[in-house]
């Protein structure tokens, strides 16, 4: 029976106030484990709750009568699993409650509809995806964001409020604040290549709104279509089919984007992803580079370089920017919503020469311009090193993460071929099989995980796959995912038709 | 000769090692009044540089050997003069010079161009006079910066930040997070007379975003006009004609909009501010609200409610909002620009039933919905009251703004006539005389006062005048900004012709 805690006598008992624990339970050397798992059944079922304090470890390990060692490890591994989270002398919290209904409760409110894989995709297919209830989300897009520095992003914002003249509250250049764009500059050369005045950096909202900007201008320059990756970012696609643009798709192959195709379709321009293709993961290679960059030069053509998440890298060297190799001819969009969060909602556009006023104009009549105190957050940040600091730690975790979902698949899905997997925060997998990738993404969330069909993002004929992102769950919650998928797969397979085993 | 702080001696002659104050130097009674002069002096000159912390008011009363009130009362009187803000525990710290050139070194670059109001104002216009050089700024629009409640904010993050689920890092719903929602709808409701659910505001980042899914929306619609008020706002007229909508003029009078010639025109839609007409402050009295209403009804016509600065009022009861008597037919739109400050770049927008989906649409394209902290803490400081209370003081700071800058008129320009100063953040005035304001402006501007020319916001014929912004200047600053515009009127009357005077 669990015992009160207003009890005055269980205070005799080690622990067994705080949370029922009997390490005289624990298997022999298996102290670290038990406790890992105790703690993690209280988060389950609510007695430590979200947002909650942990003791602090070694007020914990007195309690228990064990080394404080054993606490800290088993907090550890909590943190790695993205249960518990370090905010600095605050102490360690409860941020994640694992394999439970979503908690949100800011969040929670009825739903209209959730996803239904069988129909096409429309405007909404993502708000749907993110709205349907599951236990474990492996859609792709999200870095590890029970990572995000909490604590360093608040003692950035003190220091930018301390010294923040009131004028800088009020309308500012529509281009962005001059330090971030400094800050952004560097960061580019240091990161990705690119030699770029900070006057010449439009911040935006992220690549969405880079998308929505560069379109607008090449509209009024005439433009009515824009090639696109096949496969290719989903939503990309309908963004542009949005505005009315024409997407005719470009194959990708394990080079990346056929080049060759791109200009027999005659199209005025491309958007590619060069640095790790959406959703393959493949790197547009030398020889392609120097391909694209011909295409561009004789054909006056322009480049949409989404360098969506060219800081995430494991297995490979860094890939430098298309702009680099042609600024005159490339529209350079990148955010911070791959290296910490995208709810922050900032990004940056790098514009060719030819049409940098005009792109500022359409920032300007846009929203006349980001808001300034995240801006002035990041600049703290990343002058200080702290966002290069952070991005190493959220290196280390997803690349164990990636590991983790890569040795679930060869255990569960071994007729699976694994896509991408260098790089980035997602991979992708394909079956040689007939079935319907959208009915076994279907039979998953019936399973409660969370995937997207890889046919959502092909405009021709494709093979059946999934795109996984491992990068914002922890290696328990990938391993059980994997195993539900598995259960998908069968099901689908009994139900339908199949090729012949290659 | 000042003495050097670090001589031990200097601490036996009180405050002297601090500001070389000497009280004996004190006019009879006026202790208060000369202990402020002497803090606005040190400010000026540096001595107290910006950003940094006063001393606390008790140190100082016993170091001068003065009663603490006296101090107190000195800092009070520099907070209202905006060089001074309290940050609770923190302390209070300089926080803007007086009349010098603008400090803000965080945004100092060099400037391509300054406003020319000579030429025709183009789509960069509010940029240029932004940066262009002024001691005194009076262009309308903003609040009293010097008054956002930095410490509050702060503390507000915290608690966001201390309860946030990871997953709100994430990419979250277009129409933004749903406490903010919800608090929006409650604060249209106590403040605005607005009946709305949550789920129909769409968060956006300001009118100006407000404006540009509205008529992107209504463009589907195949739109291709919509009236403006005339005088009325050049950046609306700008952005409007931006996206290559017509903007056909209607006259505004005592009574506001010009019903009869909206209806003569033919124009399918209408941007208004009906609460405060920008910039004439005129209301929109109950006889052309119901006009619009049945023109409205009537043509299927759209009314755009630009409710830009309906918090704040000083010497006239509540207008409710038009979209109140008429939510079928009425995008409303609004912002925290002018209670909190432009730079957070948080507003609402209502759409009639008809459209909120499409609404929704074109948020998510346009930038995947706004940044999630912001909204967060707004929610928190609505939801506190703390929003509320910051209203009640920027209205009694706004109100002995607007009185020091009418007796300011009154004093150097009583040929000037006063318009919509019972409301708002800013008030016009007129001269019955043949002078062009633009020229007004530029001769204020090369006396170091910004201002914007009314001529900019008409499209017909007009009377010279200026626009003229109090909200964001201390008194001294609004009295001499007034006297040296009395400079350059004077010069501009002696330059060119002049009508009989009346």
């Amino acid at each position: 029976m669990p015992r009160s805690k207003a009890e005055p006598s269980d205070r005799s008992k080690p622990g067994t106030d705080f949370l029922q624990l009997d390490l005289s339970q624990a298997p022999d050397g298996g102290l670290i484990g038990y406790l890992t798992e105790r703690l993690r059944a209280a988060i389950a079922d609510g007695r430590l709750p979200m947002g909650s304090r942990v003791p602090p470890g070694r007020v914990l390990a007195e309690e228990l009568r064990v080394s404080r060692g054993v606490v800290t490890e088993a907090y550890r591994r909590l943190i790695e699993d993205g249960q518990l989270a370090g905010r600095g002398r605050a102490g360690t919290f409860v941020v994640a409650a694992p394999i439970a209904p979503p908690t949100g409760v800011r969040h929670a409110e009825p739903r209209p509809a959730h996803t239904d894989f069988a129909v096409a995709p429309g405007h909404d297919v993502f708000d749907l995806l993110r709205a349907s209830p599951a236990r474990i989300d492996l859609t792709p897009g999200v870095p590890d964001l029970a990572a995000f520095p909490r604590g360093g992003w608040l003692r950035a914002e003190r220091r930018v409020l301390d010294a923040l003249d009131p004028a800088d509250f009020g309308y500012g250049d529509p281009r962005g604040a001059p330090p971030f764009r400094r800050a952004v500059a560097d960061w580019l050369a240091r990161n990705r290549g690119i030699r770029v005045d900070a006057d010449d950096v439009v911040i935006v909202t992220g690549v969405a709104q880079a998308l929505d900007l560069i379109t607008r201008v090449l509209m009024d320059d005439g433009i009515g279509e824009i090639a696109v990756e096949d496969p290719g970012s989903l939503g990309v696609r309908q963004h542009l089919a949005s505005r009315r643009l024409r997407t005719p798709p470009i194959p990708v192959d394990a080079a990346g984007l056929r080049v060759d195709l791109l200009r027999e379709s005659g199209a005025p321009a491309v958007a590619l992803t060069p640095a790790h293709q959406f959703p393959t993961g493949v790197v547009l290679d030398g020889g392609r580079r120097r391909e694209l960059v011909k295409w561009a030069d004789e054909n006056r053509g322009f480049i949409l370089e989404d360098d969506y998440d060219a800081e995430h890298r494991y297995d490979r060297p860094p890939v430098p920017a298309v702009q680099a190799l042609l600024p005159d001819r490339v529209f350079y969009a990148g955010s911070v919503s791959k290296t910490l969060a995208p709810a922050l909602r900032v990004g940056w556009l790098i514009a060719p020469p030819s049409h940098r006023e005009a792109m500022v104009v359409a920032k300007r009549y846009a929203d006349l311009g980001n808001a300034v105190l995240p801006q002035l957050v990041l600049t703290e940040l990343m002058e200080s090193g702290e966002l290069e600091r952070h991005l190493r730690t959220l290196r280390r975790r997803h690349r164990r993460r990636r590991d983790a979902m890569i040795e679930a698949i060869h255990a569960h899905l071994p007729q699976a071929r694994i896509h991408g997997a260098a790089a980035g925060l997602h991979l992708t997998i394909t079956f040689d099989a007939d079935f319907r990738d959208t009915d076994v993404a279907t039979r998953a969330l019936e399973h409660g995980v969370k995937t997207q069909p890889l046919s959502w993002h092909y405009q021709l004929p494709n093979e059946p796959g999934l795109v996984l992102g491992y990068a914002a769950s922890p290696p328990a919650d990938l391993a059980r995912g994997i195993a539900l998928i598995r259960e998908a797969v069968l099901t689908v397979e009994g139900a339908g038709p199949r090729r012949g085993s290659s």
